[in-house]
C-alpha cells in the first residue's frame, strides 16, 4: 500500500464509528459506510479519531474497526490512523500495528502537558524517533488539546522530523497560519507538507484561498468538501462559496460538543450509510426538538442545493 | 429610566468602544455607533462587554463611554453595562455609578474559581446581596468563563436572587438549556425570566425556537438580529431562516478569536458607523487577505439579501 | 482473593513502575520492590496509577505489571490497579481481565469533560454499572483531572453506587471535605466508606486527625506514612507529628511535577528497592543539582530520624 | 525614593491588606504592619498581590492602601506595587499613580490568553513599552496565570525589555529554570538580574542554592524568609535549612488556596500584626478544626525554634 507523503491532496473524510443499537460494533455498517464515502469521492479515509469515538473502544476493537475498513478499501484508497496516546511505547504499539495491516499513515494530537515552543518540538522530534518510517500527520487543534503551536514551531519540526509529513489544520483562528507555513515553503524556509483542514469544514474556502491542500474532517455531506475542494482546484472560487454556502447552515449545527456528532450519526442513518445512528456510552442523544432542527435544516438544504445545481 | 426586567424582548446590542487610529476614545463615534443602532432597530444596548474591549479601559474611561452612550439616546433605549470583576467591591462600586447615571441594569459573568453547582449558586447570590436593587444579568457563558452552570443552578438562582432578571444564555451547546428552562417557568417550578442569546447570534433560529426572547449580541449587521427575532415574533421561522442564512457565513467569519472583533470592526468602519476599525492594544489586525475573505463575504452577502429581498 | 471493601485501612502504597536503564519492563525489580513495601509494613499496593507510569506502557506490558505483582505477594496483599481510561469499554476490559488474575478492585478518575454535580454523579454510576461486581475507589485528585467534585456530590455517589467503596482524597485544600464526609456517615445520611489520602502525604497527619483511615500515595520512605498512621491508631498524635515533621522537608521535594518521580525513584534506586532510576521517556531526568539537593535532605533526615528515635 | 533595580536582594514581604471584622480598611492595622514587617528585618514590601487580596478592592481604596504603606514607611524601605490588569492602559493608570506616590516599581503577571514563546515577549514588550520609566517585576507563576514561560524567552524579556529588572520566581518545579538564568548571565548571554521567590516559600534554601536573591512571598513569619535568606548570605547553607525546617510544616499548611491566606491572616492577628483575621467575601474562614490544626503547628513550632536557638 502506498505512504501517505507531503502531496497528499483532497478530501480525507474522518470516518465515524458505526455501532449497533446496543452499543456494540457494527460490522456491516462498516463496509456501507467505506462504500458511500468512496462513492462520495473522497480521496482518503481517516478512522480513529476523537470525533470516531476512538477512545471508547478497546484495544482490540480499534484494530477490528482498522482492518475491516482496510479489508473493504482494498487498497483503492489511503487510510491514516489516529494513534495520540499520552506515552509513546501505546503509540508506536498500535502505529506498527495498523502499518502492518496496510495503513497509509498515522495522526498525533499533543498531550496537555506541551506548554512552551521548545516542548513542542521535543514532542514530535521524538515521535518521529518512536514511529520510526511510519509517515505521521501533526494534528494542531488548539480548541481541544489546549496546546498552541506557532508557525515557526510546526516550521521547525517540519525541517526536522522526516516522517512528519502532514499537517491536519484546525487551528482556530487559523487561516493566518496556512500563509504563514506557505509562505515558509515559498521561500525555501520549510519544505512544502501537506496541509488538510479540520474544524468540521467551517472555514474550507478561505482555508482552500490561503494555499490548503484540501479538508480532513467530517460533516455528514461529504459532497460539501469534495465540492468545494473540487471547485478551488478548478480555479472556481465562487463556484467553492456557492456549494460551500448552502451547507453551511447543517455544518454549523454539527459544531456543538456531544450534540453535534449524534447530529452527523443522525443524517448518516437516515441516508442509508449506517444502520444505526447511536453514540456508544457515554454519549449524546438527540431529543425530538434537535431532530426537528435537524430535518428543517435538511428541508432547507435541499431546496438551495437545487437552487444551485449541486 | 425605566430598570431592566424579565419581560424583557428583542435585540440588546452588544456595543463595541471605538478607538481612533492611535488608540485613544472616539466620542464621536460613540454618538453615531449609537445612532446607528437605534436606526436599525435595536431594542437596548449592552456597553463595556468583552467584545467591548471593557477590560482595556481605565476606570475612567469607562465611566465616560457609560456617559456619553446614555446621554445620546437620552432615555430612548435601556442600557446594560457590563460590570464584571473578580471582587464584590469593584463591581457593585461601577453598577452604583452607572445606575446613578441612568443605566437600565447591570451584567456578570461567574470567575473562573467557581467549580461546583454550590459554588455558582453562591457567587450569585452574593453578587445579588451586593448589588442591592440593581437588576442584573446572568452571562452563562462557559467557552470563556470556563464555568458550566447546569439548568437546574440557573432555577434555583432566579428562584432565590431576586434582582437577577435576565440570563444571557451562550452556553455551547445550549439549545437543551433553553428548553429546560422554559420548561421550568411553564411548569411553575420558576418564574419566567429573560432569555437573550449571545454566541455570536450563531444559533439564533433555533434559539428562537426554544423559546428565546431575543438576542445580546454584537454582529455587525443588526439587521440580521433584529429580522430574525422579528420574523420570529411574526410567527414566520422560515423568514428567519432565509434571513439567518443570508448573513450566516460572514457571522461564522466573525467567530474568530481576535481577528472577528478586527472583522466587526473593518465592517462598522466601512459602513461609516466608526471613524477607526482600529482595536485598542493588545489586539489584533487584519491582513490583506482577511481583507479580501471580507469584501468576498460582503459582496456575495449583499447578493444574497438582494435575492430573498432582505 | 479477598475483594476490597469500605473498611479498609492503613496504608495503600502507590508502586512505581521499575524500568532498565533503556526504559524496557524490568520484572526483577517488581519482585524486589514489592518486598521492600511489604517489609515497609504497608496493608496494600496500588499499581498503574499516575505515578506508576501507567499511561507509557502499551496494554500487554499493565498485564505484565499486575500479573507479575500479584504472584510476588501471592495473596498476602491486597492490590488496587489503576483502570481510568476515557470509555467505559476499554476501563472495564482492564478491570475485568485484573481482578480475573486477582487483584482486590480497581481505582478510577473522572475524565476532564465532567463539570457540573450532575455530570460528576452520572459518571461514577455508569462506571459503577460498567463494572458490575468489581469494588472500586473514586479518585478525586482535581489539581490533575481538572474536576472539583463537591461532599454532597460524593456523599449521593456512595449511596447510589454499591460497588463505591473508597474514595481515594487527594482534594488540596481537601481537610473539609473530609470532616464533611465523616459528618456524612456518622448522621446516618451516608454509610462509612473508606477514606486513603493522597498528594504525596504532605497533609497525612491532619488528615488523619479529620478522620481519615490511612494513605494511598508514593512518597520513596513508605515508613513515613506507616508511622504515621499507626502513632494515630495508637492515640498518639504529637508522635504522628513528629515523625511526619522528619520526612517533610523530602516529601515536600518529591511534590515537583516530572522531577518529583525522578527523585522517588532516585532514592528508591539508592535504597536498593529498584535497579534503575529511569523513567520511561519522555520523563524527567535529575540533574546533578537535583541530586545534590535530595542527598542533602537524606542526609539530615538521617540525623533527624535518630534523634527522635525513629 | 530609590527605584527598583536589577541589584535587589533580601525579603520583600507580601502584604496582606487588614480589614476589620466587617470587611472595611483596616487603616490602623496598616501601620501596625508596616512596623512588623520592618521590624522582622524585610528589605522591602510588595502590596497589592494576589494574596493582598487586590482584585477585591475598589480602585480608590488600591490607592488608599499604596498611600498608607508609603506613609508609614517614609522611604525607609522600598515598595512594589502589584498592577496586573487585563489591559495596559488601565495598569499604566495604576502604575503611574503609585509611582508619583513614592513606590519603588510595580509588578506584571500575564494573561492567561499568552500561549506561545513569541505571545509572552510580545506581551512583555507591550508592558515595558507602556510602563515608560517605570522599573517592574516579571511574576512568573504558571499555577496561577496558567501561562509557562521558558527560561530562553525570560532571557529573551530581560535582554530586550530594559525597564524589567527582577523576576519573581514561582514556577513550580523551577529549580532548573534559576540554574539556566544565572547560567544565561555568568556566559554573558543576559544582563543579570534579581531573582526573588514567591511559592510560599516551598523552595526558598533550595532556590537560595541556585543562585537566587532572596524571597518576596508572604509567609505569616517573615522571620523564616529572613533567617533562611542571611544564613545563605553568611554562607551556611546548613543552618538555613535548620531555620527552614523548624517553619515547615506551618508554611506548607498554608499553602491551601483560600484557607492558606485565612490561616495566615489567623497567625498575624493572634500575633497582633493586625486587628481583625477577617478576609474580605468572596473568602474562606478557619473551622474550629483548622484552627486546632494551626495552633497544634504553633505549639510545635515553638519547641522546635527553641531547641535549634533560633
Amino acid at each position: 500500500m502506498a505512504r501517505l507523503t507531503e502531496d497528499a491532496k483532497g478530501v480525507y473524510v474522518i470516518a465515524v464509528t458505526p455501532f449497533t443499537d446496543d452499543g456494540a460494533l457494527d460490522l456491516g455498517s462498516i463496509d456501507s459506510m467505506v462504500d458511500f464515502y468512496e462513492g462520495a469521492g473522497v480521496t482518503g479515509l481517516t478512522v480513529l479519531g476523537q470525533l470516531g469515538e476512538a477512545p471508547k473502544l478497546t484495544a482490540e476493537e480499534s484494530r477490528t474497526v482498522v482492518e475491516r475498513v482496510l479489508k473493504r478499501l482494498d487498497g483503492r484508497l489511503p487510510v491514516v490512523v489516529g494513534v495520540s496516546a499520552p506515552g509513546l511505547a501505546p503509540m508506536r504499539e498500535l502505529a506498527e500495528a495498523v502499518m502492518g495491516e496496510g495503513a497509509a499513515g498515522v495522526m498525533v494530537a499533543p498531550p496537555w502537558t506541551v506548554k512552551t515552543d521548545d516542548q513542542a518540538f521535543a514532542f514530535y522530534q521524538s515521535v518521529g524517533e518512536a514511529l520510526g518510517e511510519t509517515p505521521f500527520v501533526l494534528q494542531d487543534y488548539p480548541l481541544t488539546t489546549n496546546v498552541t503551536i506557532a508557525p515557526k514551531v510546526i516550521e521547525r519540526i517540519f525541517n526536522e522530523v522526516q516522517n512528519c509529513v502532514m499537517l491536519k489544520h484546525e487551528d482556530w483562528p487559523g487561516l493566518s497560519k496556512i500563509t504563514a507555513l506557505r509562505a515558509a515553503s515559498d521561500s525555501g524556509a520549510m519544505r512544502r507538507i501537506s496541509i488538510l483542514c479540520g474544524n468540521g469544514g467551517l472555514f474550507l474556502p478561505e482555508e482552500m484561498g490561503r494555499g490548503a491542500d484540501g479538508a480532513m474532517t467530517g460533516f455528514c455531506y461529504p459532497e460539501m468538501m469534495v465540492g468545494v475542494v473540487a471547485a478551488y482546484a478548478a480555479g472556481n472560487p465562487d463556484r467553492a462559496h456557492e456549494i460551500f454556502d448552502a451547507y453551511l447552515p447543517l455544518a454549523r449545527y454539527e459544531q456543538q460538543q456531544g450534540i453535534g456528532l449524534a447530529s452527523r450519526k443522525y443524517v448518516l442513518a437516515k441516508r442509508g450509510v449506517i444502520k444505526s445512528a447511536t453514540l456508544r456510552k457515554p454519549g449524546a442523544k438527540l431529543s425530538a426538538l434537535d431532530i426537528a432542527d435537524v430535518e428543517r435544516l435538511l428541508a432547507r438544504q435541499a431546496i438551495r442545493l437545487k437552487e444551485i445545481g449541486a
